[in-house]
């Protein structure tokens, strides 16, 4: 059987039992961060993500600035994800010989930028010849309260689920470059989401804090994809309200013009890297109002956990309907 | 200018200023480990390391499950080189759907085998598709007590170098699977020594403990080359003598029956992973006694850290000589 017959998550399962931690305060495989318990007001988390030319980047059609803030931007999503604080950085490039100097210089300043912004220190990492495309390796050392982790084993039916940013952009970014339509402005909004994402760090700091909240990930395979990541995590379903998504006027601008379903965009579509999150029903008006006043911006509901486990449902106008699945999958 | 004709360590130069850390008690970019104190008795280290096919390895070549022990071994080997124990380790995957789970399941046993030897384990990753080659990266976390932290930094002029194990094996193991000359039983040695490298972690964490050690890391890129990574950070020079350097009876049977220069392999030829230390002249005796005793074989000498900055000389029978380079470089 070859890898691709497998699946992405088949193939972690097949192995993350062989290394499941004797220590139950040790979290490995499974969630955004592993989580390694330092004292009791301090864990460290951990993440690392690995990009490679041509599966997640189009060097032709990403700036060296922006791929070096992406590089680091999606490993700060996951470190947010669980509620903590990024600190730490480790870059491994492996590059061409044939790599301009100054593109190189581009791609740190764009990485460097972003480590400032968000006091990340960059302590190492490793440098190699490739003879095959650009790889980058980031892992983000971050720290947490012990008493502030969230998981995505957490959700329990009756909870509201939630994201805290506009859903799609970034795929309809990815399918704006490779129909080569960047340059209208609606455009450019789209294309900037995905070149250029903004890690949700102080949101998952806040949230974080928010006992009203149980379970929490960062969307980055897409929301159905990730959704069933709580799901199975959690042993629970979720029924999905495809109109309530929330959908920028930029990826209304787009789906009008060129006849998509923008809901199934906001669906299926990844890297979007904000937060998905589950709510406590009696404590989601509060947690919702306190989101608006303190990030001026609203915590979406877009539907609700069930109890039957691993059942995701999609609805429309209070209609139950099938999703048009094209997911991203791995292999 | 193009990243070749800059070269590795200038590279690193380039951007390792902007990142210098302003709390001098961590350590970045600059050794083979970062170091993250936590409190007076313990400090993380941090490593990362990138393989890529064809160029640090040709899948005909290797076995998997050698692949997964190497790609764990040489981040232990970082580990070792600061006088640490490694802890846990996160494994990012960039593979072709083509490839056979069965493949992997053999990688992973070999990875899976060197981490219990170890008491490592595996924490976290990433696994993603690639459409150009295998990828590998492993991050690696270790302890030490902060007492005991060896550094590139720590040699002194008078100082013994030393090392751990005979040198060239390796780079004469991958000449011969590349001439395909793997058969007969003392090229199997090398061969082993290639796929198949043993971290020097108890070596490494009894030496961290000894006040006799000053400077110390691992050969990975080769004696020659490693050593100005000494001397640079020492600020100091070294002579290293040419028939000192230790030699195994498998490296002279492949040199004669190849007309090479063993001396030459074992001075420029890479990934040793053994461990390149510089030790208090007056001590020296004292500790190679009891390096015997603890590990049933020798701690070699090699040569003598000297005054002049960054001048490193060669000696054969006591007269100078010039060392034929063609050291790997990564650019």
């Amino acid at each position: 059987m070859k890898l691709k017959d497998l699946g992405e998550f088949a193939l972690i399962q097949r192995f993350a039992s062989r290394f499941t931690p004797t220590d139950a305060s040790l979290k490995g495989i499974g969630d955004d961060c592993a989580i390694i318990p330092q004292n009791a007001h301090r864990s460290w988390l951990v993440t690392t993500d690995l990009l490679i030319e041509n599966v997640h980047f189009l060097l032709p059609s990403i700036s060296p600035q922006h791929l070096g803030h992406k590089a680091l931007a999606v490993n700060l999503s996951d470190i947010a994800a669980m509620g903590g604080t990024p600190l730490y950085a480790f870059l491994s490039l492996g590059l061409s010989g044939e790599l301009e100097v100054s593109w190189l210089d581009q791609f740190m300043s764009g990485f460097h930028a972003l480590a400032q912004e968000e006091n990340v220190l960059l302590l190492g990492g490793d440098t190699t010849r490739s003879s095959s495309g650009l790889v980058i390796n980031v892992a983000v050392l971050g720290e947490i309260d012990p008493d502030n982790i969230k998981q995505r084993s957490q959700a329990i039916a009756g909870d509201i689920i939630c994201c805290t940013n506009t859903l799609g952009d970034s795929a309809a970014g990815l399918e704006l470059i490779l129909k080569n339509a960047c340059c209208e402005s609606p455009f450019a909004t789209l294309i900037e989401r995905h070149h250029h994402p903004l890690p949700p760090t102080q949101e998952g700091k806040w949230l974080g804090k928010q006992k009203a909240v149980h379970a929490m990930m960062d969307l980055s395979d897409g929301l159905d994809s990730d959704m069933h990541r709580i799901l199975e995590q959690s042993k629970c379903g979720a029924d999905i309200h495809l109109d309530w998504l929330p959908l920028s006027d930029s990826l209304k601008y787009a789906a009008a013009k060129f006849n998509w379903k923008a809901e199934e965009w906001a669906a299926i579509g990844g890297e979007d890297y904000c937060l998905l999150l589950t709510v406590h029903a009696q404590q989601y008006e509060a947690l919702k109002e306190q989101f608006r006043s303190q990030f001026k911006r609203p915590l979406y509901p877009i539907g609700y956990i069930t109890s039957p486990p691993n059942q995701l449902r999609y609805f429309n106008k209070g209609k139950r309907v099938e999703l048009n699945r094209e997911g991203f999958k791995h292999f």
